[in-house]
């Protein structure tokens, strides 16, 4: 597997490039409109082409470039079905799988952080990569507070779905705020301070609780998301 | 191998933790001071001794944890021969090797970005790890016009010791400012614009006519991490 995590530290956004090495095709997940002629160069430098954009979910904090890659390259984009895009080129449903040559990704529903929230799995020689979305974070969880979301939905889809993957799974966030970049399920299990909240009832009251502030381009965000990344 | 890299977004830096699982030492490349605290939780995390720290020259633009990390670990903090440097546990010169449990890291001596500067290589199942620090950057090279920076000893440092490594070898930078995190030696031959100049003269040429202005920092950090990161 060619693997390549990127940074947009605009938004503190990671972005993933996943490639088949026989049949050169890879796939992008969760990409920054404002870095596309990166991604397009790093593609084309790796000698790949892009079959597909996943978009983890609908984000409320950068604007996805798979409108501007579909319109580059012809690749097909992805939503969950639970998004209220309608430009997506086809929606994804838990357990879906999505072939990239030799390489299969398993799409997982993680409803919580929003309601259209998915998360990725891919196994390479052994190793399972799984790309939390905002669902799980390094140390931890996405906010739950709009588009939807919802704590005890949230606390379901990490203990009930994502906790279950062998401890060693690479755990591939989102984002991440103080430059950490990777951990494993093990290393959460046992670290993360939200998941030592025994009851999804706490987990839910801890989270009314945080009382952030909306993003900043949330406004602008949610609606061009909602038409591929179009402003 | 234990590995993890690490980003300070404020200097665009990366710093490398190495761990050996046998012995559960571990060793820092680079690390930033500002980000001391959340080492020490990921070496405590990992269940991890502080060994060594190395830096791989007098960085400008930040300044480095190896004294605060001493005073809290113990550690022994290193830096190149060529420093001046009199706080560093131990210089380091070309060839040495620093045995890190069952790993052992090669120095490098690598003049050209500043006369102090050294990359590192570890070896491990088989793969080739080089720490190329500001002389070999992603599709760039560092700048060379400062703390007795010299481009020809640039271009003969990345052509006579760094490109004589296998292709497949990952090269993980000092710093990054478009948020690519890793490359080959494979890939900077072929994609590295100034990799493509095929003469030490009109490398020196190129580099004399970049015009930078000095880093924002440099008259805090370089005296600051010519002791230790005392400040």
């Amino acid at each position: 597997m060619i693997f390549r995590q990127l940074f947009d530290a605009e938004s503190s956004t990671y972005t993933y490039l996943l490639g088949d090495e026989s049949s050169q095709q890879a796939l992008l997940i969760d990409p920054v409109l404002e870095s596309t002629d990166t991604y397009l160069q790093l593609l084309q430098e790796l000698g790949l082409t892009l079959a597909y954009v996943l978009d983890t979910h609908t984000h409320a904090d950068h604007i996805t470039a798979s409108g501007k890659l579909r319109e580059e390259t012809g690749c097909i984009t992805f939503l969950g079905a639970e998004s209220q895009s309608s430009c997506a080129s086809k929606t994804i449903t838990d357990g879906e799988k999505i072939s990239l040559g030799q390489l299969t990704i398993t799409a997982l529903y993680t409803p919580g952080h929003t309601d259209d929230s998915y998360c990725f799995i891919a196994t390479n020689a052994g190793q399972t990569y799984l790309f939390s979305g905002d669902t799980l974070l390094i140390r931890g969880t996405g906010r739950t507070d709009f588009q939807n979301g919802n704590a005890i939905d949230q606390y379901r889809s990490i203990f009930s779905k994502l906790l279950t993957l062998p401890d060693n799974t690479w755990v591939y966030p989102g984002h991440d705020y103080k430059g950490w970049m990777v951990s494993t399920i093990g290393e959460e299990k046992c670290h993360n301070p939200r998941l030592q909240i025994d009851n999804e009832g706490k987990y839910a009251e801890l989270m009314q609780n945080l009382k952030l502030p909306n993003p900043k381009m949330m406004d602008i965000a949610v609606p061009a998301n909602r038409s591929c990344g179009k402003i």
